[in-house]
């Protein structure tokens, strides 16, 4: 193993946010495992077919438990090429007589593209999504706390009308499901490729007839599905769709914890993150209480999303493919890792979430009779005034200058006065106690909790039945 | 009308490119069209649930024709909020008895989110996809036509393997076929809302005890559905998915352009963009062929895929909303237009592209012998040579050093010779004449071909079917 | 002229945020002015060299003055080249005899890129950095009038120390100032060309012994300088650092618009916009004063910042170059156009912004006693306090426990006590009196607006200096 | 030391694209290294003011020897703060009495960002443009050697009129050149600060009266300079202006590389990289030659240039200061770690660039008859042909259909041939010999070659000049 001090890194990724479930998939490390595992796909296909035997099979699985990293590094640094490298490094470890089925009929991109193909879906599957549900059940059990705790609903940081903090948050259980079946579903639709250096089946057409279905038997050795048409490289369409959705995944968290961020201002204090024991604030103001986590996840996402657009400045390779997306897409990997950890520290960060009633409560009556406005404008239209709005514009001007609430002045004014009488019961109580004033809020964040609380469970069944070959470590 | 010298325009997407079908749809006045559609609906609706009588529906309908941007423009300069204007303009031409149920219960981006996702899925069904599929079927019949055509297959720029000129446009058919597809189903998960201003029917349950069955049934009548959850705002992500889709469709495009670009090149001329008659070329070199619809292409795609920055930007939005995307989404009919433009021009392009069979050949033939290294490798491979990579790369060296082919040089080799005879007659033909060299790229081409033109005609089938609400204008 | 309703336009720089002097420059017929200002060059250069007569300028200025967008786009509709339409335009109207000097030796983008330069640096200089420069002094004023003004600092969201909120705003003086001097100076580094079709002088090298001087003689008349390299285009390069000026300026912008936007806050409540007489504040709640100023700031900054990804990806360009920057380039008006509007904005709601000295002193006092935190642990850091910050930390615990001020636990803690008896009297007093720890806040917020108004008053004395010819339209 | 798996690293610039000399700057270990230099200014200014002994210094300053970033990363994981944990490891290895001046009235991000400043700084005046100017004056090596060179001219990748190869890379010479002076500047106006909390000097004015003075002090030990003004931070434009030339330059090496990329074609063939003994070009193809360097700088390139985004999404921070910048500004090292790395590689590629002069002389060849058509149609209308462009136009396809030379058409032509007899001996010679029309091409390739020798040289000696304090390690 090539040690090196993991402070010589440059990347945080490596020394400042790793996280050891990621890097399995993600790392070099990763990567070398994946591409021996499409290796030995293939052997096991010419196996199938009665092309070489079983023991050829063990000799290729043994050699490639073997086979490390650095030591394909060493053969590239003499050699230059990558995937030679690493098929030198098997072939170095197994008989004379089975070393012609190593890689036979391959080229470069049918390993390295296949490999990312079953990475990057695997870490989709087995890391992120587990993530980003346990994260979702949080925010399912705050949302189902919560769903009868009043809040102020703010539009342009101004306040608006009442909703439920679990109304609220129930916003992100929704947002994030959706992410969750979309990611899942796209994480499936990763192709691999066994076609060869252009893409016409070249090499494996001088010995098969049918190189289409022994491309289809070598990839569903590894759960995956071939495109129906590939160059040397897959289509970049379908990896691309998956990092659109993991950029906007990360954009629903960044989202949470914007509003998390600015619900915890100190004149506004209604939520905040629990402090640990020891922890320091600020190196001068000990006194502060920074929402550091929320922050971090907003960072995380200034960091992620900018990249999309390298993956698609990657979309374009000329011809049957030019390799300026190849240093490039080596950075994917990162993508993932950060909104795993973006996962991963909200899901610690909102369990721990402190709600402060006093503060939402104190909020909530801040502008308690502006907040009538609306209800009163829109019953007063609905009974027929000709220019409710404008009307009540006015009133609310003069409530403000008369320092009076906008309900009495309302019932004092002349024009106004009879369309009090006509109101129903409802009406007539939402005006006088305009906190009541939150619609369906309270149903609507149990319904949704209730709704994704199965859809999850459901979704994690199925992913749960996914199979993956993978060699011992 | 307020007319203007287009030419004092600073988009050119307004005074270069405009295209009237999309103005249609993502002009000014298109998005004064579908809020003021929206306005109906609602009208409907309260006239479906016995809240107003018919007549109120034709007054309003009536009142819609007349409305004018530019009257909504000249009020909205006067009270500084345009959808209000939007609805004073209405009022103003209708009798004081149906004034009430204008805009009933509605928040601004009811009207304003319902409108966008009406349009922008609107415009995707009748504009953009017609377009793509229009391009796409030009492609598979470029696919079919030119399915044997032999072309060398090029990776690095460099010479690799033939495949078939058909073949290397298949790819185009099948990785722009997935986006059509991807985009039909996009646009159909565009949500509108109809949820009031902070998304908890606060206004609408006033009236109702089915605010979310009204805010359907509301909906229904423009062929959309509601999200599950909406704020003031309907949840960004839907439309990001669709967005990213057409900037991964324009990255398609732009990749064939590159292609294409560059087998214009002097040097390769495997193709040629048609010129007209009195085209000129060059204003100093009149003996110009510049690829410019291509490059044109290419330049579009540099317009439209950095945008997709501002989309993701505009994701998050504090608390019930806030209003920092209000410009910015104003700008994304521009991509739309782009690259409907797009799809236009290379339907155009690529409909007279001349394919120069002369050129073809030569450059086929330009590195003939060398092509064979890749067979020879692997049927040596194969047939259980040791280090048969290796061993060929030494011959090929040769070759090029002694000028000689490459089959004659290692049929001359004596550790090469004995393997030579037990090819079968297929291999041994494939390493005397490599131009045959070409897989399956053949039959490829016409499957791809063949299987498109089913799926784009079944999909096109689906998408006729669909049925919009359209003021006369 | 080519009339069409101004909302049948798809962006909204063309129907919503429109600015007559900025079309001036950056619309299209702005293009063709400078283009014909170029043409115009090149025979006055031709004249001092002997090789037209006077009367030749004449002829081709009156003809310059009736050419029109149109009917230039008529000429190019037929033989498809723009620049050589631009030609056969002039050359129409005018004397056989005059006819061959048009456009002599040039190829199209000596004419275009020159044309660019020269309206980019003049739409700087004239109005991008006077709107600018207003901005800057209307803050300047702020900083002056509100030097004393307490305000409590904030950093994370939450309360830290005091400052004043003229510091907070000489922040912007100073951040804007610095990009008002670069753009200045970046706008004078944009270079022209007059190089030929390959940057060779192939052409000009034709007639000329000195084609160089040539270039310098036509650019001069346009007050530009040529790079000391050029292909068939300008170096990209000094527009990119322009660009990039320009979307750092709105930068600042969004910050400021972002700071306010959140003072603006319900709960903090210390800016407001002044609100218009019959200004309507959001459709459904009659009493909001939403910060939409501020909000439209950020979102233009939203639009304009991606885009210098497509400033970057035009800066590669094939040989002697590629097309594929031709139409994504025609984009640049518009983020010159953004910007200026967004300063011009900014401008108007800064001029009046309302500042709320109660709620200033509210917020000031929310937390007045854990202010005090900061100078104790550096106050007795600094007296040799061995672990000083961690002291105060549990201090600030007990002092919010016990609800009692921090100053009393810290006197009447037995290891604190004896430093409070040696403190110096302004030490004391600061531990105090906490809205007095504003350091020295007041004094900069003075010096930077003293600074700034003397440097921008020399800037603009520079400027002004500058003339440029114009055709009288 | 926390040593792990160098392959267990997620991002490329760890495990694949490491470099020692940037690792010494722009390592987690190369920011420690700088915070600690900056406690230790710290610690020197105070002495200088008589507030401490010399001895402290030597105490603190063997210290800081001593302290790794893995106690640092202990003591965070303890006290969840990351300065006040490097300010614990300093404090605990000095005595009793010393303790008190470590990082006294300091606030983390004095320290941070003030490092920050230093080491980039350090890194661009040290590493990037020392490469920067080594691949610089390879150019120029190439320019002076082959400014007589001839090349066919290409736009849109068609031949136009030819250069000279020197020529070529004196574009890049001149571009490069212009990046190298503007990073050296731009790197030199990197501020630190040490203001405090929020900026307002607040601790550092309970000590001193001249606290910006104290501040100057400070950072005059680092050769840094403050900003007019900063909150918590430092004014984030400085570094975003060095950054935009970084990215900047990586553009102009990545269009560098698109050239020599496209000028690598089998077809072109004008240039090569040299291909290393053991080298293999293609897993199953061994006879290629890929242009895997030049792939590679794109490929960077294509890194780095999004990330611009990031920058400028951290440009805003809220009041004072929020911390949505703190992860994501962690990256910006892997931008010049990329750059730096750019630069070498083509540094060593260009070395042996190998020049094919009998392709360029094929080339060149190619069209040669069509390349007249631009100097005849120049001379033509100078001579005052009413309309020599279209003339020309029509001659040029004439020449095409009957497969004759332009030349022989245009003399035989009754209209032109009186032309030619009036046109000057260098005139008639150039449209003979077409391969001689390349202007100044050998004159501006000398000119620059010298000229950019002269400028790299003085600016070399100037960076020499800067020294910088740097701990032993």
């Amino acid at each position: 193993m090539k040690k090196q001090d993991v402070f010589d890194s440059i990347s945080p990724i490596d020394y400042r946010y790793p996280d050891k479930e990621v890097v399995h998939y993600l790392s070099e490390n990763g990567f070398t495992r994946y591409k021996l595992l499409v290796e030995i796909a293939l052997i096991k296909t010419l196996h199938k077919r009665g092309i070489c035997g079983a023991d050829v099979i063990k000799e290729v699985e043994l050699a490639c438990e073997k086979v490390t990293t650095e030591d394909i590094y060493d053969e590239e640094g003499r050699i230059k090429h990558d995937i030679r490298a690493l098929v030198n490094c098997i072939r170095d470890k197994i008989s004379k007589a089975a070393k012609r089925f190593v890689h036979m009929m391959a080229t470069s991109f049918d390993i390295s593209d296949t490999a990312n193909a079953a990475r990057y879906k695997d870490v989709t599957k087995k890391i992120l999504l587990p993530k980003l549900i346990k994260l979702a059940r949080v925010l399912i059990e705050i949302t189902k706390r919560e769903a009868e705790t009043k809040q102020i609903g703010r539009t342009h940081g101004q306040h608006a009308v009442p909703i439920t903090f679990g109304f609220a948050i129930a916003e992100y259980v929704s947002r994030l499901g959706k992410c969750i079946l979309s990611l899942d579903k796209l994480s499936d639709e990763l192709v691999g490729k066994f076609s060869g250096a252009v893409g016409g089946y070249n090499a494996s057409s001088l010995f098969f007839d049918d190189p289409e279905v022994f491309e289809q038997e070598i990839l569903a050795e590894l759960g995956l599905k071939p495109a129906d048409h590939s160059t040397q490289i897959v289509q970049p369409e379908p990896l691309i769709r998956l990092l659109c959705e993991v950029v906007t995944t990360a954009g629903v968290l960044a989202n949470l914890s914007r509003d998390m961020r600015n619900l915890q201002r100190t004149e506004i204090g209604e939520v905040g993150e629990a402090f640990e024991g020891d922890q320091v604030g600020s190196s001068t103001m000990p006194q502060k209480r920074n929402p550091i986590n929320f922050e971090n996840a907003e960072s995380f996402y200034t960091i992620v999303m900018p990249r999309i657009i390298t993956v698609f400045m990657n979309q374009i390779s000329e011809h049957q493919r030019d390799l300026t997306n190849s240093a490039s897409a080596r950075t994917y990997g990162e993508i993932f890792a950060y909104v795993a950890s973006t996962a991963e520290r909200l899901t610690r960060t909102m369990k721990k979430l402190q709600v402060d009633k006093d503060n939402l409560q104190r909020n909530l009556a801040f502008q308690q009779d502006l907040i009538i406005a609306e209800p009163l404008y829109i019953i007063l239209a609905a009974m027929g005034h000709p220019d409710a709005h404008e009307k009540v514009r006015l009133l609310t001007l003069q409530a403000q200058q008369k320092h009076k609430p906008l309900e009495k002045i309302a019932i004092a004014d002349k024009e106004i006065a009879p369309y009090f009488e006509k109101m129903t019961p409802y009406q007539r109580k939402t005006l006088s106690n305009p906190s009541t004033y939150t619609g369906i809020s309270v149903e609507k964040a149990k319904k949704i909790a209730a709704e994704w609380t199965e859809r999850l469970k459901e979704l994690e069944q199925n992913i749960g039945r996914g199979t993956f070959p993978t060699i011992p470590k």
